[in-house]
């Protein structure tokens, strides 16, 4: 089948086998897959990044039961995407609860005898950059009826969102800053909405980006190189607990969250960091903050997500700003360097 | 009145005016007044700390409509000393409850019609290594018959653990490890045991220290250059939430708790770090830790400290390691450097 391969941090379009389903596995075609910025990043500092993951896995945090999924080999190929809808064309032996035609999401991971395995980022498991993909049945969600299937690609990205917004304990009655409106923000600022929190202030350098979170619930949004995130919350509102939701991801974000936390603030954590950063504990203390950090999802949240989407409840539309084929991967990866331009492109194999 | 005086970052015993008490007001014999870190600190590093106080006054976390207390000039003399317990001698224009000979504590704080002042970091209200000191009757409590005037001076101190131990939402059925067996790690170790916390896990360097740690309530105390903090709580426990208390207060101290936290925990900021200091957001994501920073007390909390000491719900005699009188308070301050020696030294004036 045809794909987007990564062989040595190195992105190119090939032939590569045709996955076949093992038990309790089906087969499926992909109809969407969401191009992440976890994607863009793996492939510009994933030797950092699996550096990094390995010291830490040595370090006594480190929990030596956890189940830890299979690490994929740089050098031989991998096909990332894990933000996809599939349609079932084949059900593998033992299969019980999908038929072929069946529209299914999936939280991105499988197991097998070999172990666990990130879908996306394995070897031996194809992402959604390709035009099939083997998936565990027990994991696959139904797509209800009538949900298109692109906005069905967005319940992984939602459910980033979900999951931060979940983390950060914000309750009706708290107001929240969301600084970074990329695809993470934006699913923040979206939960956030279907919370009915509010006032939500969004910030980003990027113009279309603040569209974007006007879009999807934010109450006001600002350049922050106008007009600082925490004196629109002042003018809108500056008594409610606040909560800042950091989803830049770059470093001197949670320093510059914290200075402009007012006293009892939370920071919810969700943009990724990859590097040493710096932050001063006395501003901490001195207004005892709370920094939660946040990554990832739970099969509830990813659930739930779809259901959000499919019931109407959010209108996610708005991130959609492009679609490719294949052979157009790598240009969306780095269309995707301008926030101006896109938020969210999908990728449809076929 | 005889002093130890603060002027200009240097101590000296002197003679300073007899304060007088003015409407709501007591005057006050000192009885003790126990040497906390944050004086050794202030005399060190007073200048420093001033800078950046001034300057986080101008961000934007900064409450500007909130009370500030009036800030003290280091040219001026100043008397510190804010853990004390003092005899009422003499009560001001319009004092209702409290009479001559009444053994009070007291939040270190007072006010009047120039302000909001800190006892103890003021030009205008001596703290207690001296003489007499003035308080607002309204934040006295009155120490209950038969505690002794050493041990309530502690109750300041317990507070501050009382306080990080509620910030940090440890509840039965947690764990906690402390880093730091000074006066503050202490503190929280004798309110987890009060509160049925266990096990607790206490690291510090100086084996004086752990055996304080293990007479306060420690299960298990580590050198941490022998042992990791965590390896003896995977060896008690490892399996209940845990929290880890950072009571050291230098640089690296933040990170090498998240380091050594597993996945889920939180971590209490106590120990006062002054410097700019570096973190591993990757660390905080990938466990999605929870970091908390705390500082100070309510007076709710103030007063149970108290009566937990005045009930015998905690015994914190052995922190008390040495007295002084006032021209030994410079001597007292060397002395309290080498952590094998000294916990707790009180100043008994007269």
């Amino acid at each position: 089948m045809r794909a987007a391969v990564m062989t040595d941090w190195e992105l190119r379009i090939d032939e590569v086998p045709d996955p076949t389903p093992g038990a309790g596995q089906v087969l499926t075609r992909v109809l969407a897959c969401g191009i992440c910025g976890s994607d863009l990043h793996m492939l510009r500092h994933g030797e950092e990044l699996r550096r990094r993951t390995a010291e830490l896995e040595g370090e006594f945090g480190d929990d030596p039961t956890a189940m830890k999924p299979v690490v994929f080999e740089p050098h031989l190929d991998t096909v990332m995407g894990h933000e996809f809808c599939c349609e079932v064309v084949e059900v593998g032996p033992g299969c019980t609860i999908r038929s072929d035609g069946d529209l299914v999401v999936s939280l991105p991971v499988t197991f097998d005898d070999r172990g666990l395995h990130t879908v996306g980022y394995s070897n031996l498991y194809p992402g959604g950059y390709s035009e099939l993909m083997v998936l565990n049945e027990a994991l696959t969600l139904p797509v209800p009826n009538g949900l298109s299937h692109r906005l069905a690609a967005l319940t992984e990205p939602l459910a980033v969102g979900v999951h931060a917004v979940a983390k950060s304990r914000i309750a009706p009655g708290d107001a929240a800053i969301v600084l970074g409106l990329g695809p993470v923000g934006l699913a923040c600022v979206a939960e956030l909405r279907m919370r009915g929190i509010g006032p939500i202030v969004g910030a980003d350098f990027s113009s279309r980006r603040r569209e974007l979170g006007e879009l999807l619930g934010c109450d006001v949004v600002v350049d922050p190189r106008e007009r600082p995130a925490v004196a629109a919350w002042r003018d809108l509102d500056g008594q409610r607990p606040l909560v800042v939701f950091e989803a830049v991801g770059v470093p001197g974000m949670i320093d510059a969250a914290m200075r402009m936390s007012p006293r009892d603030a939370r920071i919810l954590v969700v943009g990724v960091c990859m590097q040493t950063d710096h932050v001063d504990p006395m501003v901490g203390i001195s207004r005892e903050l709370n920094v939660q950090f946040a990554l990832g999802y739970t099969p509830e949240e990813f659930a739930s997500s779809l259901d959000a989407i499919a019931e109407g409840r959010v209108d996610l539309e708005p991130l959609l700003t492009g679609t490719v084929d294949i052979d157009g991967v790598p240009q969306a990866f780095a269309d995707l360097a301008d926030p101006d331009r896109h938020a969210k492109i999908l990728v449809e194999p076929t």
